[in-house]
């Protein structure tokens, strides 16, 4: 019989844990016989020694097999979706899931809420009236059917022994693994039923990692875990160093995807979202062409379509902040620096995240980026204006912004977003 | 204000916690505030990073204010206690706490239960009928003060924080842990009160350290720890590859050590023993010859007294077992190994320990070793003798032993028992 201590100090002291040692872990941990402080100090010994491939691929797919999957065979169309490790401004989903729909995919993008200074696409979409996020399975194959694509809320039935560990993950410190994040990534992606999968591995200050060389491990590793699964399973990794787009917040965001759709979004937000687009469909074997389903109209009336089905009112207007602050440049010249995590902090404290996940968000808080790194600016100007229903958030918001932005004589050198592809 | 998961996540990335994070931390984990899972990721990444010469103060600190501390400074002699690490068959301390004593110090020695293949001293006094092992404070200091050592429990109040975090160590693979294992050990010998301290690491298959170099740094540790408090603090690093003395067990190993004290002890305990007292007797200042103590009757003397005053009946026969069975040499030849490790684990089985702190022990359970290494040995003939009032526990036990027993054509080489002194 496995003994919960035996197994943490096997691996607290490098050794590997077989596939029935891991699935007795994970079934027993969810099951409630083996307590939160054994599995905390097994997670953080992970941390350390990490996962070979063989215990990663039983880690992973004990995490499916605690819940049910989601069958989506039954659909005409190639499913693909998409995965972003989360990002400042990162509203790419509400633009992709019905850019991709329209080239004839069906998208199924089952999201997550926001948690600290990286906004939620579901808390996105709220601000939206009458949407709801969450849908049975029934209606998610049903909107996909008719739509091409929906984005909601992953049921509890998806890999719940994922819910739980995450929850315990964040508390604990143990968050930051590269096997860990990855098992959690996939094990909700394959429980989902996709049969490609594009994952957006953001690198930079407001990403998750900030280092490249262990972006493309977690990349690599996802690639591989899908692969093993019989999901066809690419990642980018794209720069997070700036907030994508202008907007940052929850209505705001969903104006300038909007925007967006309707041919007018800001230059970085639909480079990357045309890039994941491509692989997307290049993952599900079509060949259309995103940029032209993006300018003629197509895929606004696949989002329209998609906001409607899932109850919400896409003429609705959205709604506003009540208050209203800038901040202005200290100095004339080029913007060269505008620090993509703090301006998610900022963005945070003004109302639009959360600090726990039981935390409500307001739709209205946000920032828009009213410069972006290379463009002039004259000492005074205004460079980012902040919005809020509750006007005693601005001075933390500021404290965070401190040393945000940063004036130069130059602009700083251009980069494109997608830094690499993997798989 | 301090926040746990910022502060595991500090000591899992290799950073200094402060001495206030610390003292926040204990206290709140005491309090309840900071839940169990916390503390156990907390403690793997402390395993992992280890604590730091300002941190390990800092926590024994915050161990040692968390409950009350005794005062044996109206005792008119010096104070001075041991700690052992732990072996098979470690029965020193029942000699050593009435030896000092008669040398002239006060010896105030709280001790614990057995946990595992090592036993504890109180399970093997408690074989003795009438004998208390729980005293108030108030009758410690009576005890010590009428006949100059009492082995007792550490009471509730000693060290509290201590108690929940090795429980906490224990179900989460920690125990492990230098930092952790000296900062349990000296909060509890500091708050217990006394002037001076001898620690007895022991080191070998039986012991919890294996490695010399891990117990020289444990020795080290701990040293170093005692000065910091005042407590003139010294180790001894001695073997444990076989059981010390002849008996393994709890009424067995009471009965060894009442023939140690009339003289009759065999060569290994003796050897420790007094090697023991007499850095004890250095550290507490005092020039007395405990060999001659030990010879002349006057060591016997405060051991009747000792149990005595703690209610035991020093001339009632200790309890036997039902059941004995031997384990013969399958071969000819000199004796040469007779591991402590599974002769404990074995003695474990019959009775003679506990696999859960709340569990019973058997008086009676045990292990004579009827050869030690270096003996000669017939095939056929009879090493251990095998003791349990629980029949069908001898085959597990013979389980336990397989291998234990190594004879060959030569002796081992002879080694004191003494590797080093440290402090």
């Amino acid at each position: 019989m496995a003994d919960a201590v035996d197994l943490i100090r096997a691996k607290r002291d490098g050794g590997r844990l077989s596939a029935a040692d891991i699935r007795w872990l994970i079934a027993a941990y969810t099951a409630g016989t083996i307590a939160d402080e054994q599995m905390a100090a097994l997670l953080m010994a992970v941390y350390f020694r990490g996962l070979a491939g063989d215990e990663l691929m039983a880690w992973t797919d004990a995490m499916i097999s605690s819940g049910e999957r989601l069958d989506l065979g039954g659909l005409a169309a190639p499913t693909v979706d998409k995965h972003s490790t989360g990002g400042v401004g990162d509203k790419v989903s509400l633009i992709l899931a019905p850019l991709v729909a329209s080239c004839g995919a069906a998208v199924p993008q089952l999201s997550g809420r926001g948690l600290g200074h990286t906004g939620g696409t579901l808390d996105k979409l709220e601000s939206i009236a009458g949407w709801r996020a969450s849908l049975s399975n029934a209606d998610i194959v049903r909107v996909l059917g008719t739509t091409g694509c929906v984005i909601c809320a992953a049921g509890d039935g998806l890999a719940p022994a994922d819910r739980r560990l995450y929850a315990l993950r964040d508390v604990t410190g143990t968050v930051e693994s590269i096997p860990l994040i990855a098992s959690s990534i996939m094990s909700k992606k394959i429980a989902e039923g996709t049969g490609s999968l594009v994952l957006d591995v953001k690198v930079g200050s407001g990403a998750f990692m900030t280092d490249l060389a262990a972006a493309r491990e977690l990349a690599q590793t996802m690639v591989e875990l899908g692969a093993a699964y019989g999901v066809r399973t690419s990642a980018l990794l794209t720069r997070m160093d700036t907030p994508l787009g202008r907007a940052v917040g929850n209505a705001v965001e969903v104006a300038e995807s909007v925007a967006a759709l309707r041919g007018h979004g800001p230059a970085d937000l639909v480079e990357v979202t045309l890039a994941l687009a491509t692989e997307m469909l290049r993952l599900a074997g079509l060949s259309a062409d995103p940029g032209a389903a993006l300018a003629d109209g197509r895929a606004l009336e696949r989002y329209r379509a998609m906001i409607a089905a899932q109850g919400g009112d896409p003429d609705a207007p959205l709604p506003s902040a009540r208050h209203a602050e800038t901040v202005t440049a200290d100095a004339s010249g080029r913007l060269q620096v505008l620090d993509a995590r703090a301006v998610g902090v900022a963005a945070w404290r003004l109302g639009a995240g959360r600090a726990r996940k039981e935390d409500p968000v307001s739709a209205t808080a946000g920032i828009i980026c009213l410069a972006k790194p290379g463009d002039a600016v004259e000492a005074g100007q205004p460079v980012l204006e902040l919005r809020t229903d509750d006007d005693s958030s601005f001075d933390r918001a500021r404290e965070a912004l401190a040393g945000a932005v940063r004036i130069g004589p130059d602009a700083p050198e251009p980069a494109g977003l997608v830094i690499d592809r993997i798989g």
